[in-house]
């Protein structure tokens, strides 16, 4: 095999790990950014400023490539179907990624396909929610564009619904929840897939992001298969070579609810770098170059903590006690190489590796309360 | 801690995967070589074009980073010290530095401080062989500027004197091998320690390149002691921060004596990245960030192959026989990114792992004869 072309739209921090595997493989890779200075931008051989929503910009970004792979939903996917067309291949495929990127037709996608998930509404302005407070509590979601906790409005009693979206949307009927669940799963251009252990996220509620995660599951073995049932499904149906993250509700009599798929590597993976002996991140270029699947079995349990910008500090990063945790043993950083923190900003993540998931998370909670992402006082 | 300005002399594979682990770490970095096209030189934010054996060169590119790493011992050692007493750390110290990249300085370090090593004779021109006749057999190796194989003959009878160096070298008395050990050991700026486990090397005689590794070394406790005592009163003595590879032979009498030492990060630690918790990249920065030692415990037993570019093959790279290859179960690729394969060029290298040691040497022999580099036909 000679050398292929291959690039990334987007520029952020899972092009970057996207990037580190990459160094391993006989690959020229191209990364498209609008911010030169993203965690990505100087791990790539060819940096292209421009912007991914745009036509033209992705367009001419990906004339010559062998493969693009996306980083984020939130891309011009006429351009990559017209890529595609023209014989580049594109990991989602760009049928998938419209699936996918729009929260009605994926709902629309699980129910027509009889993939289980939660009851939901159409609305398309915010007064469509008055005719629907039979139907709270429930979530609203934005159709196009939420990401991290953005788009999404917890709808509980009828004087919640002015928090609503007045855009097309979705609302889901609440499901009480016993678990978070997420699984990685890779498909390759044969339709071959290998699915990594399924993860326990534990949310922050208040900012809805992922405080930590444990891998795998604590899971009754009934349970894990249901999981690895619907998202081997789910993946089947959507068609689309590629790393997809699917993640699922368990509630309390043990049903699995499908509550959102992304079709990239995700944060939910990101212990996969060290956990397992092929990452998420080596197992897409795998799927590109057409290379064989690799291992996805675990090497020790693994957790992850996301290290989010602090509330209250806003300007250049500073690490606060970072190489207090580096003492602790297996623990392993990734700073995502964001110049500027601001609250709630993802600057990077820790992954601690232990046979005792007692000590996971233990030590997960004692980085959270050790590690702080501030900002450099202004002099 | 705030962003850390960290630059590394030399841009090949070495480079190429310390910057691979640098993501990971809040740090600039920053890479000199002469040919822009280098394996690490699309990896760092900032690359310069520059002569790493020149005193201006390497001086200006060092000036007002924190910290320098080398990646070959040949760069102009004058400049580093100059940059140590302004302040620069520079690892290794340039004073082991200048110690090790001279074999004739390195072998008098050995026996002022009473490491065992071979015994050995200098020789300033080839002429001085005539009279060291009795010597015989030995290996010549040249003071200065040798590396992977060049700059080493084995002189076993008299004919052989005129293959020997016409300039400064050490005529080293030919040792009865039994096995060949190299161990990779990191040394923080508090003089603390941290040793990998000890790894077999397997040498292909014609070429003097390593054919295969294997990790841990199959020896009897009381070597592994020796060899462990050695490597450590080694570094110690060099009073140096930084990586050291230390290489080491085994007689029949389980005698152990130093080989050489390479004060970087090292060929025969590049298992360590899937092998090892912390691999020895990740252990450099966290040498150079004074952060803690990571954790040297093997993860499971490893190979390693080196893939080199066939004999009689010169121009654009091809790797035949990779996807095969790929298929193995925990077989993991490194491909260097060098555009142009020439015989026995290090092109990359593929690691092993599995619990079983048999196993090890079944596929490393396997990939071997699978995996080959060759070159496009000229069109």
């Amino acid at each position: 095999m000679s050398i292929r072309k291959i690039g990334i739209l987007g520029g952020g921090q899972l092009g970057r790990m996207l990037l580190q595997a990459a160094a391993n493989y006989p690959v020229e890779t191209f990364v498209m950014e609008n911010d030169a200075h993203s965690p990505a931008a100087h791990l790539c051989h060819h940096f292209t400023k421009g912007d991914i929503t745009n036509f033209e910009d992705v367009y001419n970004f990906g004339k010559g490539l062998h493969a693009i792979t996306i980083e984020i939903e939130n891309v011009n996917d006429e351009a990559l179907e017209k890529l595609e067309l023209e014989g580049v291949k594109i990991y989602p495929t760009p049928a998938a990624l419209k699936i996918i990127k729009n929260k009605i037709l994926q709902k629309q996608f699980y129910k027509k396909n009889e993939i289980p998930s939660s009851d939901f509404l159409i609305t398309q302005r915010l007064s469509d929610l008055n005719q629907q407070l039979h139907f709270l509590p429930a979530v609203h979601k934005l159709a196009m564009g939420g990401y991290d906790g953005r788009g999404v409005q917890v709808l509980k009693v009828k004087e919640d619904i002015t928090k609503g979206f007045d855009a097309p949307s979705i609302l889901e009927k609440m499901v009480e929840i016993k678990k978070e669940i997420a699984v990685i799963i890779a498909v390759n251009s044969k339709g071959e897939h290998a699915m990594y252990p399924a993860v326990d996220m534990v949310f922050d509620q208040r900012l809805n992001l992922l405080e930590y995660q444990l891998s795998p599951a604590a899971l009754p073995e009934n349970v894990l298969w249901k999981i690895e049932a619907i998202a081997t499904k789910l993946v089947k149906k959507l068609n689309s070579a590629g790393i997809f993250a699917v993640e699922l509700f368990v509630d309390k009599d043990d049903n699995v609810f499908v509550n959102e798929t992304a079709p990239r590597v995700h944060n939910s993976g990101h212990h996969t770098i060290e956990g397992n002996y092929s990452s998420q991140f080596d197992m897409l270029w795998r799927v590109m170059l057409d290379y064989p699947l690799g291992c996805t079995e675990a090497i020790l349990p693994a957790a992850i903590v996301n290290l989010l910008g602090a509330e209250g500090f806003t300007g250049d990063v500073i690490y606060e006690g970072l190489e207090e945790i580096m003492k602790l043993e297996n623990v392993f950083i990734h700073i995502y190489g964001k110049k500027e923190t601001k609250p709630g900003r993802k600057m990077g993540h820790v992954t601690i590796l232990s046979k005792e998931k007692q000590e996971l998370i233990h030590q997960a909670n004692r980085i959270k309360n050790t590690l702080k992402v501030i900002a450099a006082p202004n002099l």
